[in-house]
């Protein structure tokens, strides 16, 4: 039986989703609690690799369980071996052939800014704290020039190993709420760091260092040197993996 | 100079806001803190104690500096020499009789729950999860019975130092967003654990365990063994103290 698993995790003590040879993952923890209740060993395979203290909140991943068995009650025998900053919201049955990573024709990425004077204890876990007034208008107007298929090298990290750094962003929107910022993208994939050095560009445009209209060129470029820093992990959350409805369930826009 | 302390904590490894012999207390670090900073002790007074777990998101304190300071930089070095989990959100010069105790005329506080099938990893540290699902009018049913100047014995833990039971309960609510319920109170002041008993009360109203009509008959009776248990401390947050405007800021309306 192939099973799909959709999770959520607090990334902050975790070296990625991706197994390491050093240091916790959130797949080596799976697949760790997966050995021991199905009797041998199992191999997780995720929707994509999320970074050192990157959060989720709809992750999605596959495997193939030896037998058939109540999947309501492999939920909770999951949740009991795994630690608490993971949660298994969902097991169900796939399609034979489903697979996590292949599979996935969008994935949303949320990243969370606290735009504050004073930082604060309850948002230092989720929340990239930027204490300088950020100018919402002119990150806004930065976004059209993101959308579509672009070669997106200027915000593609060192050691990336994609075989192309051309990618489609679909959608990417601007939220606020009060001193709460959220960024959302969608897109087919990301190029490695890709979301945080968006991130860290539109940064810099919400305080006035660089101009939203020079977004098209800076894509243009294909200079990583010239686009803004990296935004810190822990503000990055994945927020939802999207499937063709004969795969599983449609998407579902995710709430902010 | 009299000087006013306003801070943010998550209470979640601190033995709660008082001195301890053992463990670490808000109180204590915030003492040791100014101790090394003034370079003699400091007694910190704080508005009221909040228990172990319990976080705050406008605990107020005062202590006497024994010098003239830039209090703008005195808040900076606070900051770097206190924990991550605790923020000095500001320092002022008060009054020289203000007593952040004594004359702190209403408290504010919030309980949050997470009312979901599924716990969540985000909401874990500041909210009390609750699975089954929650009857809002129910709960809200129960509100008014509790408002006013009553004997709150039922609500009140074993151990309380305090003089009398008769507390003001001026307003409380229930606010509801989403999966996220937010119950809010504002009193003079509470007995030991008595927001937390309430809020025990109102879930099993909310569960149709009790009736929200029994609610009068449970104040009545002043005996705690026929109220809810005691909700955990960490949905509870200390939200605001509110001063006369002669002593301080006015209250402000804190934000749900």
């Amino acid at each position: 039986m192939n099973v799909r698993l959709t999770l959520e995790y607090d990334g902050t003590r975790y070296r990625g989703w991706q197994l390491q040879p050093e240091g916790p993952t959130i797949q080596g923890v799976l697949e760790d609690a997966l050995t021991v209740l199905l009797k041998e060993p199992v191999r997780v395979h995720g929707s994509g690799r999320t970074d050192a203290g990157v959060h989720a909140l709809g992750q999605v991943a596959n495997f193939s369980c030896p037998d058939d068995r109540d999947l309501w009650r492999l939920r909770g025998s999951l949740n009991a071996l795994t630690p608490d900053d993971i949660t298994i919201k969902a097991v169900e049955e796939a399609a034979p052939s489903f697979d996590a990573r292949r599979d996935a024709r969008r994935r949303v990425y949320e990243y969370r800014l606290w735009n504050h004077p004073w930082r604060s204890v309850f948002h230092d876990r989720y929340a990239w704290h930027v204490s300088r007034p950020l100018d919402p208008d002119a990150m806004r107007a930065a976004l059209p020039a993101l959308e579509g298929e672009h070669d997106f090298s200027s915000f593609r990290a060192a050691g990336c190993g994609a075989a192309t750094p051309v990618r489609r962003i679909y959608r990417n929107e601007l939220f606020r709420w009060e001193d709460h910022w959220v960024y959302r993208v969608e897109a087919t994939g990301y190029l490695r760091h890709m979301v945080r050095n968006i991130v860290g560009t539109l940064v810099q445009i919400g305080l006035e260092e660089r101009d939203a209209g020079d977004l098209p060129e800076l894509i243009e470029s294909r200079a990583r040197t010239l686009a803004g820093p990296t935004a810190p992990a822990r503000g990055l959350f994945l927020t939802e993996v999207c499937y063709d409805e004969r795969r599983g369930p449609p998407c579902v826009a995710a709430r902010v």
